[in-house]
């Protein structure tokens, strides 16, 4: 950020009267610039036990297989946001069972909010996928996943599974992604030769 | 938002090529500024059966009740803005117990995330706080509570109590705070004498 959005002037970077942290600051008009993370809504989509993967048309990651996820918008609700990027990415209708993972991402100042999902439509890759499929738990492609987020979320939610089908046996997860986790997520993983 | 916050320039609303929403665009720089939904994190702590509120001290709703609670900050998490909110509000320390309320509000764009915790510390008013006290259901201030948001949360927590204490009587509640009833709250709602 280097102009106020309001007045056009330059702005600075410094602690506010009262506050304890930078932002950026307009002195031209007294506007204060607050940054704050993003939600990322999505779902996980599922029928006959199979799990509803897109491959990415768009970088970053392009050609890797993620969860339909994507940023919440301004007048939308959390469940709306997961159903519509769904639609979007997987051209996929949801029935949506319940938030399963949160996932803080505080060095990328994103949350994720994952809904485990009942695939009630047909599926068929939207703009920003290559290809869209279901998955058993041995056919994943787990090494060409494009976010760690998505790895934790498939493998909570086989993990659960192995307990019963009911829905107390797939309570929400308060994750973490740290900046470990991330760089040995991005090393190891790799684009296999299609 | 009228001046483009890398460049400087005039920003224009209109949808870019292959997107479907209003964005602010820099005709200048090509930058187009995504504005989302914001977090507020918070806590709802609770010692011997009774729940800490604090009385605002800040607009808006200076002198109404509520549960320690505020924007999440970029670098952090979930759980650790939830502490921090209740540590400078309240001057408390609490052991989270997990989220508890999560709660939309997509006519002012903001998402509340509310988490069941227990309260280890003393307590006292911090810089935005009155003052902070322990409430059991039948003195709670209810009729000058400060948000919608909070009233939800506090009527869950108690219902939800009614059946046990075990963390399996407080499921994680999804919530949606529309128009309509947040203008009943509002205007119902008064601020006692005092």
């Amino acid at each position: 950020m280097n102009y106020c959005s309001h007045c056009g002037e330059t702005v600075r970077l410094a602690v506010p009267q009262g506050d304890d942290r930078l932002r950026y600051l307009c002195d031209s008009c007294g506007t204060i610039h607050y940054q704050n993370p993003r939600i990322i809504a999505g779902t996980l989509p599922v029928r006959d036990g199979k799990v509803l993967l897109c491959r990415r048309a768009i970088e970053p990651r392009l050609g890797y297989w993620t969860l339909p996820a994507g940023f919440m918008e301004n007048a939308e609700t959390t469940s709306d946001a997961a159903a519509r990027e769904t639609r979007e990415e997987a051209g996929a209708e949801v029935k949506l069972q319940g938030l399963y993972t949160l996932i803080d991402l505080p060095h990328i100042n994103q949350v994720y909010m994952l809904f485990r999902a009942e695939l009630i439509s047909d599926y068929s890759a939207g703009v920003e996928s290559l290809e869209v499929a279901l998955f058993a738990e041995e056919e994943a492609p787990w090494q060409s996943l494009a976010f760690p987020t998505m790895e934790v979320t498939l493998r909570r939610y086989f993990e659960d599974r192995r307990h019963g089908e009911g829905d107390e046996h797939f309570p929400l997860h308060l994750e973490q992604i740290d900046l470990e986790t991330r760089e040995h997520f991005f090393n190891t993983t790799f684009l296999p030769a299609s």
